[in-house]
């Protein structure tokens, strides 16, 4: 097979397909994602018949059961896959939205409308509910899509890409309007990244290895979201119920999620008023603690944080520990050691809460409240592709929007430039 | 000389300055672009001596005529340079605005808050005035700035660059705000592009052969500009007077800006009417006609259009005509052809102009005016860094807000997620 030439094939009819999605109406869009959800519940044997296959393979390839487990598709996993496209067909419309169009001194009007981008490619791994996701919030916000997915969850995939191109047909919309790549051949993701004439940006949904290995190659635009260490800062001024609250919640609502707690900073001052009754829910919960020299002059009997503490997404019941100053000092820690997606001050204090606000240079920044909540659905955005730790474009939760980009309208009576 | 290690220690000290930039107050940033303006003005005999060395370097070298004004600082280059940062420090600053704040189901507010995007670098050719003009840009919005002129210009940038640190000292920001590469090699270009750790986003200035090589190289998102290959349509239902208005004005008002117009299309009824007139006056301005058959068919003197025509940007008083059946056949040839930079639709029909308006991707998409309003200035934006023909983050003419993006910003009173 020569992967260029079918990546290319995909890229061009993708392409093709945009143009018709652009100029599709908002009914004509919703009615497809409605379609599609319908396919997928009446196709619920047929999707766990091919995914069966992906299971069976995933064991004989010696898969962990928490790998088994994202890539099963149950009926349960089918009727909340469909659910989720009926919520995404019942968002408004974010495409043609007119805004801010002004009269200029020379007579023309100005202003934005919101269009989408074009062809989207999404690369991701093992969960397959991922194809319907990814490929209904593209349509909704008028974008082609061409979904790359793990070798792992090729028959599952494939067997959803037939739904939605079923639904895209029922409801007059081509069918290359969502193109799932069939090869499992990795030479595929490097022509995908590269296909600037076709791709318009690429959002990539994996590990940070997949993540790396993008941005090393892409030539398309990437939206990406490389890593949370995410800190908690108990300033001098906080409030210490609201301090223990947020610091137990931050850390243990959930573990594996990019938005857990993997750093707290305490202000010098504090340090005896709340690490103690955290240290015995933390024990509670079996979180391991690994602090700083004066962390450890009040908690004992934990382990010491080493230089790569700091720099370390656990992803797991570990939780390291740093006393600091003041403000000044936390906010340069977060900076040396923070990778840019959420940081929170409980403070009860408004120019300190001011001052993190405005210095911290994360994706999402907040003020008393758990990092846990750095989440689309948190922040109304209504649906999530993921979250960006870029500065350009999009920046945390991206929901439709991020999909999507203004271009300038001009509207004159014969205008002219003199 | 280490270029490498030069280029890590500029971008290591401008990433330390954008955050003191960062923190700094709309005054100080503003002071320090009026102290700039000031130094600027003083300085005038130095920069005028500064700039005859690069001068005689570049007569010596061969340089056009041409390059020779675009590279020459005159008295009322200085002044026009200093009033255009009195103007910078003039418009509203974009930094800090806290929009959309709002309450959430959970009580939490989420809104977005407008900040810097940290480090510009900016690669540029033989305008000197581009160095102070760049510089007050990012400066504005809050960014530090890494300039890297063309070497015809080294003299003269780096005295710019002199009364920059001058102003930025004496308005109390880091001089390291501003940061003007001193070494001429090119192999600094290719450090810039790829230092992501430090460098937050490239704005090429300059012609096709520096953005292609730094798209080619770079690690660091662009915000780029290719070229300008600009339509105007003359539409089944146009104003006669209208269009001839607009295709004359947008063709030649001015010849070597992105923003003129390179192929005019003509609805096949509107040819006759429209195109003997245009001819006259075209003939009149010197301007050379290349055209399709059927434009042939009524201007019988003119020279064909080849397949290369359709996709050239002339920069020059040449303009290729092609007459279509309507908007459809329009919008293909403007799909398959146009740069996405600026195009325009002549018509008093107002289907047509909301059709042409939702389905022509272009930057810029105007009903009944001159492409060559597509600036920075005519559309308000008070300053412009460029144009940019990408789809992802800034799209058109690019303000201070391009040089902006925002976080989202939470606040709570110890809310956690449940």
């Amino acid at each position: 097979m020569d992967i260029k030439a079918y990546m290319n094939d995909l890229g061009q009819r993708a392409s093709m397909a945009s143009r018709a999605l652009a100029r599709s109406t908002t009914n004509a869009r919703n009615n497809a994602l409605l379609e599609i959800a319908n396919q997928i519940e009446q196709s619920a044997s047929e999707l766990k018949a091919e995914n069966s296959k992906d299971l069976a393979a995933g064991k004989a390839n010696g898969l962990s059961d928490a790998m088994l487990d994202r890539l099963a598709l149950t009926d349960n996993g089918i009727a909340t896959m469909a659910e989720g496209i009926r919520q995404i067909a019942a968002l408004p419309d974010p495409i043609g939205e007119i805004t801010d169009l002004k009269y200029r001194p020379s007579g023309i009007q100005v202003g934005y409308m919101r269009v989408p981008l074009g062809v989207i490619g999404i690369i991701y791994e093992s969960r397959p509910n991922v194809t319907a996701d990814a490929a209904a919030l593209c349509l909704k916000s008028g974008n082609a899509a061409i979904l790359r997915g793990g070798s792992e969850a090729a028959h599952s995939n494939q067997a959803i890409a037939k739904t939605i191109k079923a639904g895209l047909e029922k409801a007059g919309l081509p069918a290359d309007a969502v193109m799932v790549v069939e090869t499992t051949d990795r030479a595929a993701v490097g022509e995908l990244v590269r296909m600037d004439k076709y791709v318009d940006v690429i959002v990539p949904r994996g590990g940070k290895g997949l993540i790396a290995r993008i941005i090393e190659e892409a030539r398309v635009p990437v939206i990406k979201h490389l890593h949370g260490v995410c800190h908690v800062y108990i300033d001098d001024k906080a409030d210490v119920e609201k301090a223990v609250k947020v610091a137990f919640n931050a850390k243990t609502q959930r573990y594996g999620t990019c938005n857990t707690m993997e750093t707290l900073l305490v202000a010098a001052s504090m340090a005896d008023k709340v690490l103690p009754e955290l240290n015995k829910l933390y024990q509670k919960e079996g979180v391991e603690l690994r602090g700083c020299d004066k962390t450890r002059a009040i908690l004992k009997d934990i382990n010491a944080a080493t230089d790569e503490d700091w720099d370390e997404e656990y992803l797991a019941p570990i939780l390291s520990i740093r006393v600091v100053d003041g403000i000044e000092q936390a906010i340069d820690h977060i900076h040396d050691h923070s990778s840019a997606h959420t940081e929170s001050i409980i403070t009860e204090d408004i120019v300190n809460a001011r001052r993190f606000l405005t210095e911290v240079n994360s994706s999402s920044v907040m003020v008393n409240a758990s990092t846990r909540f750095a989440d689309g659905f948190e922040y109304g955005l209504g649906a999530e592709i993921g979250i960006s730790t870029d500065k350009i474009h999009a920046r945390g939760p991206v929901g439709l929007e991020g999909l999507t980009s203004r271009k300038f309208i001009v509207i004159g009576d014969g205008h002219i430039r003199t």
